[in-house]
């Protein structure tokens, strides 16, 4: 089934903004008025329209342009400052506030900051960064892998709980089925086969080496550091009755001995820093078999460029989305061979809006669970996910390997589309 | 169709060696029968056996050992010295000589290479490399591509005159279906649809671009240096009733002008020089439309490594097969995004078996054009590239691109293996 997207999706689970209008501190000013007209002059009205602290709402229809109004003379000039930094928290904390879909002002914004800076961004930039607000800090998110299983049930697929981008071999998809796809492509890239051993780097909750174990008859010994995931995979194994088959090891991965047929890795390598690249190559050459392989799936960059300041801040601290040539580094120093990369990018898109449904959906036991500023930093994540995905700013690599000169490899990739789901 | 090959394939096809014995100058002596040693040492005497011109032929079972001889002291040294470039002029001047099947003799050579070198070889090579005789190179080659479109004929596929790796979506396939899947695979990949316009790096003798406008209804022009490959294309597409869609200049492609819905380039990026990609791309990104997109298709490695000395020199000077990392210089600087990257080494090897059957089927005709030097040399490419790719020191990478970005991209390659052909 083929489906291509000329448009970005509508985010239509986003809840309009409910809060009341910060307008905090003095009215605009002569400088505020000229470091706003420097801000909008960059957007396109019909979609975003920036206003201040003391304006009016203007007229709006169906929903454009959507309306990005700056709460307080701060807010403003650290959103000109630093876009991708203070955005988010701005946002978060309320003192930034959008009416409309938050995609549109989201696309907008990387529109924006995409575009050459302007005299005074360049002019503030050569500033010392103002450190952000304890009270915004505080009253922001809390650390990502400390949220709780709880938290992620409540908006993951039910069925494998998995917090990588989901194949939508079928557009029409739930995001389970899309999730059981994933791990079912993955498994044909690498031809896994009954009996075979798999080391598994990153385990998440557990969902796909159980998945491994239960559809494919693997071997599985999967590595996690988060003590946390750890208790509730092992638990889960058991109760699917495959713990005979899958060992998680709370360890680094890096601690892995043993011989393995398989070395896979979903959603692992964008935590492991770029510099740490040849060395985990040098790992999976140390621990396959002759015959062996692997596939590696991360989120990367059609170019080299750091993570977003905001997501880096608050969202996902050290992490790195590499390039294709960055990824090379796993592979080529190390006697491995690269068989096959896709980029499934769109499919990311796809996967975080139904996250983003499921999250709105149960906003509120979220809100109770955590706090509103929570509740606005994470939409703003899913949904400026789903924006740098549609704009290519983001793109989701897999890449199937096996040892160099190893020529009992797949003859076509035409095994991995011979079943229908 | 799945296939896959742990074992090298016997080359049923090479002639066994008829040449006689050559015996020139003196006996060996106790240095000759050191270096002998020094040689011999780290080849499997199961599958290779060495033998001085002096030495009787040795007792052999079902062709093993393949039994190579030495045929004068000057061809012992300058193998040893520089086996990678000497064995190939030695062979091909009728100084070296094998009985048995000469891919088993190439791929012990490539594994004696890929080792250390000796001590001896060391020291030698620090020495200046003596001029190969004027009498070897003149026996030897004519220049690739000034061979003319006689010889070609005789031994590439009949329908398309292909000169690049087929795609062997059935193993079973003859080389002129497997050529014509190569086509189709290509084209789906770009999902070329009627009256696209398309820009071709390198036409040969206008295969591809007849193909593309007779079976896709695309409009093509192709760029090609050669004037004797476009004098042959433009009859080609005349007579096929397609010279109103297909355009072949007479130029180098990075003189294209105008806008493309599709760039595509099969087998030119291995003579355009790694220095150079970074323009391709800029050139891609000119010429190509907003929803523009392409594919390359290239000879590769796993990692760099200059083209082999005596290939270098005598079939294909300045080729160099570029690594994954090495290629995306095209599309990293310059706005592209790759979509897909797709491994067909071993396609490579099938596609030069079956050339070199019919080579082997036209031997005498092609000693007729020119001499046996000449047949000793190319059966050597032939069969040394086959080797090549089944050892994984040649990859075939197929890379899919479209701007970054662009949305108007295949959801999935499942459209791909849709198809019967």
């Amino acid at each position: 089934m083929e489906r291509s997207r000329a448009e970005p999706v509508a985010v239509s689970g986003v809840r309009a903004d409910q809060r009341e209008q910060a307008t905090a501190g003095p009215r605009p000013n002569a400088l505020d008025r000229w470091l706003f007209g420097q801000l909008t002059s960059r957007l396109d009205p019909s979609r975003v329209r920036v206003v201040l602290w003391d304006e009016p709402e203007p007229e709006t229809t169906d929903g454009l342009p959507v309306v990005v109004r700056m709460g307080d003379r701060k807010a403003l000039r650290r959103v000109i400052l630093h876009p991708n930094l203070y955005f988010g928290d701005l946002y978060s904390s309320g003192r930034i506030t959008v009416k409309g879909d938050l995609l549109t002002a989201v696309s907008e914004g990387y529109r924006y900051t995409a575009q050459k800076p302007s005299l005074i961004e360049k002019f503030l930039r050569g500033r010392k960064l103002p450190t952000p607000d304890l009270a915004d800090s505080r009253r922001n998110i809390h650390h990502h892998y400390d949220l709780g299983n709880d938290f992620y049930e409540l908006w993951l697929d039910r069925e494998a709980l998995q917090y990588t981008c989901a194949y939508y071999a079928d557009p029409a998809m739930t995001i389970e089925q899309a999730q059981q796809a994933k791990m079912h492509h993955v498994c044909r890239k690498m031809r896994l086969k009954a009996d075979e051993t798999v080391a598994e780097a990153g385990s998440g909750w557990g969902g796909f080496a159980i998945f491994m174990a239960k559809n494919y008859g693997a071997k599985v010994r999967s590595f996690n550091i988060s003590k946390q995931q750890v208790a509730y995979a092992r638990e889960w194994a058991k109760r699917e009755q495959v713990d005979d088959k899958v060992e998680f090891v709370e360890d680094d991965f890096r601690n892995i001995a043993g011989k393995y047929d398989v070395f896979v890795s979903i959603g692992m390598l964008e935590h492991a820093g770029a510099g740490n690249y040849k060395d985990l190559g040098s790992l999976i050459d140390r621990v396959i078999t002759p015959n062996g392989r692997g596939l590696i799936h991360s989120i990367g960059r059609d170019r080299p460029e750091p993570l977003n300041a905001w997501i880096n801040k608050r969202i996902f601290p050290g992490a790195y989305p590499p390039t294709l040539r960055e990824m090379m580094d796993i592979f080529e120093a190390n006697g491995l061979s690269v068989l096959d990369a896709e980029n499934i990018r769109l499919h990311y898109a796809e996967t975080l809006r139904a996250w983003l449904a499921r999250f709105e959906e149960n906003v509120d036991t979220v809100r109770t669970m955590f706090d509103e500023a929570f509740v606005r930093a994470w939409r703003l994540y899913l949904v400026g996910s789903i924006g740098a995905f549609l704009a290519g700013k983001l793109q989701l690599f897999q890449v199937l390997y096996a040892r160099s000169g190893a020529n009992d490899i797949p003859w076509t990739r035409a095994h991995i589309y011979e079943h229908g789901d």
